[in-house]
């Protein structure tokens, strides 16, 4: 069976292709592009607070929510052109961050990784 | 049959309840970590071309693979604290681009939504 | 007599040039490099509250000192290649949001831009 | 005499003042809403070449121009809460660059700050 992610990569990929766009979608654009979806992420954000953040009104959350989107897209066509498995590679990492933040020794505790570096 | 996705997103979801981190992963925050993840993605770009930004030396395209999964990562936990279903939000919000972007209309054309509105 | 703005723009001009680095600083790419120092100064906010923000430990407000150095450095060397006067910029961008955002209509409340239009 | 940068930072700290949006202002936020603006830097140069972005048709310029006056206002603003000394801290930081990138080690070299220490 085919994962969602990969029928939207291929979704998202003859989206490019009819449009001749790949010729736009280099990773160093795609980063750019990726980039200007996260802030418009922040933007919605910026004045509110952490709790306000956290119960959207409808229609901010109908916005918000195709933000994400935006993201994801751009994401998913940036992994895509550099042959990353998303998946796999957020598996990884996380694989890579419990040997980093033992529970023991970040409970409750935020930082920067550089924070709890020995 | 559960999708990988899915897998993900609770897996990071008791990563960061095992370490008491909730506390900290309002969307607002979250939205920060992102776009601070997003960045460091783009400064592996910034004084590379397009082209070579394609060709990746070995260790830097694992360096830019696990840039991906952060962004990832954060990603499917704001998504999870908003309650936003990426794959289908990405769906919608293609479906809508498939309606603004005609293919007759922008093919080899680059530019911002904005550019195309009448 | 020179400003301190002005003579940190040849300052960093005959930095670049003494390194030929001018060939690396195109706009796209400086904007590249201002928007990864941006994200730096994120990540420091990125965890703490608000309140926190305000009121760092001594070692903590050097590195954001730093951090909001680099993005200045930037967006000089930004402005410079494409020969925009920032200060002269930022006043009349100032002017502008004078009339968009008038006193009586907008006191005490926060948005976006876009919140603001009729 | 008063530095031209001096006197910006007076009248936006006026303009927030008058507006009530001190409130607004954490340092936290401004690091969000001023890296909301790089991203409107970055998204006007995504789908073009680097060559393309040194030579802007006027109507873009001008966009472009008022897309860094943005950044600069709330870079100011932000140092202005934290207190910070732009013109001083960019010197300083400067200082550091000349000892990390000697002029004979990174000569026609571009690269992160990471890759050139030792």
């Amino acid at each position: 069976m085919t994962d969602s992610i990969d029928e939207l990569k291929q979704r998202l990929r003859r989206f490019a292709e009819d449009r001749d766009w790949e010729q736009f979608h280099s990773p160093k654009n795609l980063s750019m592009a990726l980039i200007a979806e996260a802030a418009e992420l922040v933007e919605h954000f910026q004045w509110i607070t952490e709790a306000q953040s956290a119960e959207l009104a409808p229609e901010k959350q109908r916005e918000v929510e195709l933000e994400l989107a935006d993201i994801f897209i751009f994401l998913i066509r940036c992994a895509d052109r550099l042959g990353v498995d998303l998946v796999k590679a957020a598996n990884e990492k996380t694989d890579i961050n419990e040997g980093r933040f033992p529970v023991e020794r970040v409970r409750g505790v935020a930082g920067r990784g550089s924070d709890f570096e020995p």
